[in-house]
């Protein structure tokens, strides 16, 4: 067969252009599958053989083609031909020049449709897997810092104004709560990526005895595409996976905004090492935290990804169509930024400086104490919305003193309600504040520890 | 208090403008949730005395003072006031109006924002709980009429090109195996919704001795959220069930568009009944299928609130911001265009008539055996890529001769190879095409009818 | 007619369903449009008379049923009906019952299909004039701001990093830009909103002997649609207009998260006045930004929107789809989502108080004049590189002695080169750096006012 | 200087880590700009000489070490470095190892911030211009199509449901019209490409006398961007461009869906040249449209490439923060995406064959003349609405009598009304209901010639 017609080319009068040729050929990007192509076709010729259909003397010739297709491969000796179109024919093709007729034999009883399917979900369980072990890494990054600054005070800001004071470990481990949601996301879409469509062929099945259980179990599958056509069509794990890589980039871009806020001068409240910063090429005194902003900006990337995936889908009649090989590039493009993200995230974590002063001096602005002056008055028997009305008052005259709650002399703050006596003193204080909030998810230091130590314990660290 | 001024005016020197108080209300969406913001209230109530902050009596007042206002509520004459900005203040103003003192006590302890995050997942879970009781409705549906069309032929296509024989009821059934996957992806996204956000107060976690878990206990959570600052700021179950429900809009795109297609005159393969349909102003003759169509028009719509959350949530810092109040218009929005479609959907398909013939003259036009023959010229020991280039140029020869290939003379096929012998005859017919894929999956009606009894089992139906 | 039927019915064998019928029906969001519905059919029914289909008899009974039509809408005594579906319906219906035959006479030479997409291209026409005076009161406040601070010092930040002086005026003018280039989207987009397409029917164009073209006057467009299946299936317009919208809420974003960081006491650049903000149920002291994160959040909306629409119109076949009633709801959202943080972010930005000082003290950390440093070496000889490198060593240091560079001896800086000598100072001053950045488009406040001046001829103001 | 050090490095205390040099670094893709990035270098060192800033002899040694740069680049010898982070610096460096000090004199009074922002302007204006030119090249395809075929009848849909008679040739004018929409929105947007931005350098302007508007003649820019902040953060150009690019694709989609459609079995309207189509690897009959599929999964990717650039732009606070590297990916990909999309549909058209025959016979399925029988009763006196309903019964009579309209009796007819007499049997047929529509803009062929005649006109063809 000449190598420039393809393999349809029997019931076609001339050959495809150049130009489309191009623009429909996926090998650029689908090569990335080549180990997982080889392994589906390696199981599926093991039950092949296992029902009849193909003779031992075929597998074996299968399997050692096979071995040296992806010796190949990974010594970087294979040549990839856009003319093959994709991955499956560039194998395929190779295989058959190695071992002659068994290679064409492979084939039987299968379709791209259903090899493409297989492929890109076994690719895709291996990378969740990968994204579930970095996950967990930054957590326990985020957990060290956590625990280095279970009493470090800071102003816990609403609205980016002060509210109250709170640890920097309480701030940390709301970010390992996040990526403990994001984990379980990867974790029940990985249940059902994890089906096998083979047997689909090209949309209702083969007339060869197949056995797909036993394929599933080959190739690790917790069970198998229940619906020939929904086999082939759906791509509903590449859209599951997208949707919660963006929920991860978004929990990402929202702990990166407050990195670039806390380096920022005007805070002061943190310093991120040197190798993870970048300068200017005109003002010789800048130190850019770069990597965070450049996360940040990459959440769009994925949110590109899933409109990409869902407009994708939308509408396309069953079975499948052309329109599905578009599924690849996002899918290949998050995973790439998810993972290269959490992997310099836990890393760049691990180099982030906190300074206690600056945000000491910051806690004292901004009144944060005021809520623990309103449930004081409470705890004497005041309504709540009375209280509260009683320290907006006092709120307005310290502003206008400009001082802070903790400033005002007794006298001061017993104009504004007789119920404040010499005991409010300690409530006023950063670290009485930070106390009293001492049940399960408040930032007191005693449930921060305890919060760390589950997680800990959780993650096995 | 003067209806003019807001909560928090004793700290502001003027009023909040109308042009503001409008922009920034809420109440006109929010009210949907009243109902479920007196039932966390209440267990709040419930939990604050059961720990020593609230009297018994103030309890009292506040259990009989809601059930007047959800009385009020429920019969309509509840005056929702713009002034009182939110859902939250209307019912509690009301309240302190009602019983006083205790009114202005409810608060104690907890924020807005712990308090509304609370709500949305309250209505959250109930509204999976409807939509998963309508994907199962829908499911039923279209089981209903893979039974009775478990062994009706129709053309299977792939690229919209005649494919393989399929039966009618295999369709279905691929689209009751996309449902099965929404209905599981709710079930998931269920359980991280259903955790207690409030006692994170406004973002730290309060002073007094509150138990959350009672409260989580007597709202039926099945947990807490375990930092405070991430109770508040947390909208990811929002954007995880809107992302699984632009999935399942997208999976009733699909349907849509193939309803369309098929109750085309160019197919004809069903009709929908005329209740489901409607006309044309100027031309007589029409009738169009508005419901299939409009549903595909609205998946744009659940696409773009998955959208305005993402972008929403990019990059905020912790904790509360108020740009978090737009989270629930598409939230709702999301709710409600799936609620309906579901339900719009399940009685369509009722009013689904197959026409059995068109579908059968269908299957004559385009070859749908041309893969029959290829494998049974495999199992008469040709390698499968020889038999479909073989295949390949009969398939060209009929079409010049414009017939179908079970129209050609066994003299005809048999010039393109010698193996073509009289026992190709019933290969060729579209009966024996699908009684032969006869496998987990695949279209026979013997496996059809299986996957029907093995749903029915599963939906308890 | 039974009120059960629709207008259609004669080709129908049952009645649509009540659950069809509220899926389906528009008249509860198109009636914004009943306005411009009138305008156009009044337009048509003219037309008709000029070329002979309509008496002048039936022309009268249709003007004076319309104007009583538009006065029951006006006043709010027009009853819109579910049942007659859209605002089309309704008002045809009404204008039968007024006026007899005539009223049935109106639709003669149209479809409903046309009739919408006139309807929304007048509505959006009107509402893109209104955008366009608001986009320009904003800029006439920021311009306001501006002048005031023309020579008002603040950091210019790159990366949230300390970068170089700037002007608070050249900032402000930064977003008249922004505006003025979405302005000029608005407008081009205008273009293509105002061509007429009624006259294309249903999809085709019509037998009667229309003047499109006297149409397209009497109605003020700038011309008509070229052809009967794009006009009738063409919602360029909404979705260009949104993605103009998407931008201009994009640059709000942005201007409002300045906004934000400005107002948190760790900048205190900035008040906003208090008839803009709001507090907190629970924490007494605070005073929120709600206005800016409001138009932040409400960015995603827009964002959604456009989405939205994009997906509706992927793939749709010619000509009219029941998919595109769902232009309308995104389209208005967009609309109102607009208009209303326009004219909120007008009428705020001359409440925003400046405070010089803490923008005098902010300048003075993060060595802002670095590059002023770096710019005299070259000046005296050195390469820009080599400059570079000697300044970046003079930060460091000056940055290990917590110094700015203005407040190094000269000693001090003369070792890092013997180039520096005392005509340096006045290099390392916020006004020196200002004032030298003298050219088009640079910071220097004579720039500043010169853009000013040259905005405010544009604008007329 | 060592090849391990940044251009920074004499502020920072470590090199940065291998991890975030492959993360930030942009030259794998940026690379794509090094012509455009010499010709800004080259205008802006003439402009520098000009005006005093640099000697000749420095300026004829940059213009001699780019020449030769330039070489290196055009035959691939040029090595790109990792280390040199983007193209910028990889070009820069290479510079001053050709001609020494003159090369470091290069960046004197730039920043990299306005330099890659002149950069991407470049190169989108002559991504744009390539564009115009292969949207008109379409365009003239479809005509050619639209001439051939200018009276061949087919049905015209709406809701896929058989609506009125048209032309192929009106139905091509379509495509022709939505895209001669794109071309405008592309030239519009192209206006506001072309400005200059160099000379904002880091944000704020430079302390050099530059000449702006000489960099912007010399480069060809229309006009130099007015505010130096606004200059260096400004991305609005690649939205709108992928914005209008988003629009295009969603018209090309459109298109691709009907070709699918028609040349279904189904539908059999046309048939695509066998070069734009591909087989199956197990379906031996099967020829597929796979061009115009893979366009319109292709879609997606540019609505996701605009989601990404409005997400990525979504509340960054001024001026330059390296989120906006995110901005090239995004544009590079919507350029290809658009113009190999372009380039291979213009061809693709030329190799569309329609089939009159079919179209023929379709249209006489589906009572396509009912309008026309409907305008016939009120040309005869019945009010629009009566005519309406008529023929609505005389359709529902037919479809029982399984006949088309023209293929009633006149007796038969004229049971519906007593209007109805022998007049009316040319009004039934499509060519009598084709002429009918003369109108600018309707279907009749007179009308659709001299549109084909106003087009080419207009692309002077």
């Amino acid at each position: 067969m000449n190598s420039d017609n393809k393999t349809w080319s029997g019931r076609f009068s001339e050959p495809v252009s150049e130009l489309v040729k191009r623009y429909t050929a996926s090998v650029t990007f689908d090569c990335r599958m080549a180990e997982v192509d080889i392994q589906g076709s390696l199981a599926h010729a093991a039950m092949l053989n296992k029902v009849g259909v193909l003779s031992a003397e075929d597998l074996a010739a299968i399997q050692r083609g096979m071995a040296e297709i992806l010796d190949d491969i990974r010594n970087g000796s294979f040549e990839w031909s856009i003319d093959l179109e994709d991955v499956h024919m560039n194998i395929e093709r190779r295989l058959t020049e190695k071992v002659g007729d068994a290679g064409k034999r492979l084939h039987t009883g299968r379709s791209r449709n259903d090899q493409v399917a297989t492929d890109i979900r076994l690719y895709l369980r291996g990378a969740i897997d990968v994204i579930l072990g970095l996950v967990r890494e930054l957590q326990a990054s985020l957990l060290q810092l956590a625990e280095k600054h279970a009493e470090t005070v800071m102003p816990g800001f609403t609205h980016l104004q002060v509210a109250q004071p709170i640890t920097f470990g309480h701030h940390m481990l709301a970010y390992v709560e996040m990526l403990g949601r994001d984990a379980e996301r990867l974790a029940d879409a990985r249940k059902r990526v994890n089906r096998l469509p083979l047997g689909a062929a090209a949309l209702a099945g083969t007339t060869y005895p197949i056995d797909r259980h036993l394929t599933a179990e080959l190739l690790g599958f917790d069970g198998v595409c229940e619906n020939s056509l929904d086999a082939v069509s759906d791509r509903d794990f590449a859209i599951e996976f997208t949707a919660a890589s963006a929920l991860a980039m978004t929990h990402l871009s929202r702990l990166s905004e407050e990195l670039v806020l806390w380096m920022s001068p005007r805070f002061g409240f943190i310093d991120i090492a040197d190798r993870f910063c970048t300068g200017s090429s005109i003002m010789p005194q800048k130190k850019n935290p770069d990597v965070p902003e450049l996360v940040r900006g990459k959440t769009g990337r994925v949110n590109g990804a899933l409109i990409s995936l869902l407009t994708l889908m939308k509408s396309q009649p069953l079975a499948y169509n052309k329109d599905n090989q578009e599924d690849k590039e996002p899918l290949f493009d998050t995973v790439d930024t998810l993972t290269d993200t959490l992997r310099i995230y836990a890393d760049m974590m691990r180099g982030v400086t906190v300074k206690p002063d600056a945000m000491a001096r910051a806690v004292r602005q901004g009144f944060a104490t005021a809520t623990d002056l309103a449930d004081y008055l409470v705890k004497k028997g005041l309504p709540f919305r009375d209280a509260h009305e009683i320290v907006a008052r006092a709120v307005r005259y310290a502003e206008e003193e400009k001082k802070d709650l903790a400033e005002l002399q007794l006298v001061e703050l017993a104009t504004f309600s007789p119920l404040i006596e010499a005991d409010v003193l300690p409530v006023l204080t950063p670290q009485g504040s930070l106390a009293s909030r001492d049940h399960v998810g408040g930032t007191a230091p005693r449930q921060v520890k305890l919060q760390i130590a589950r997680w800990k314990e959780k993650l096995g660290i």
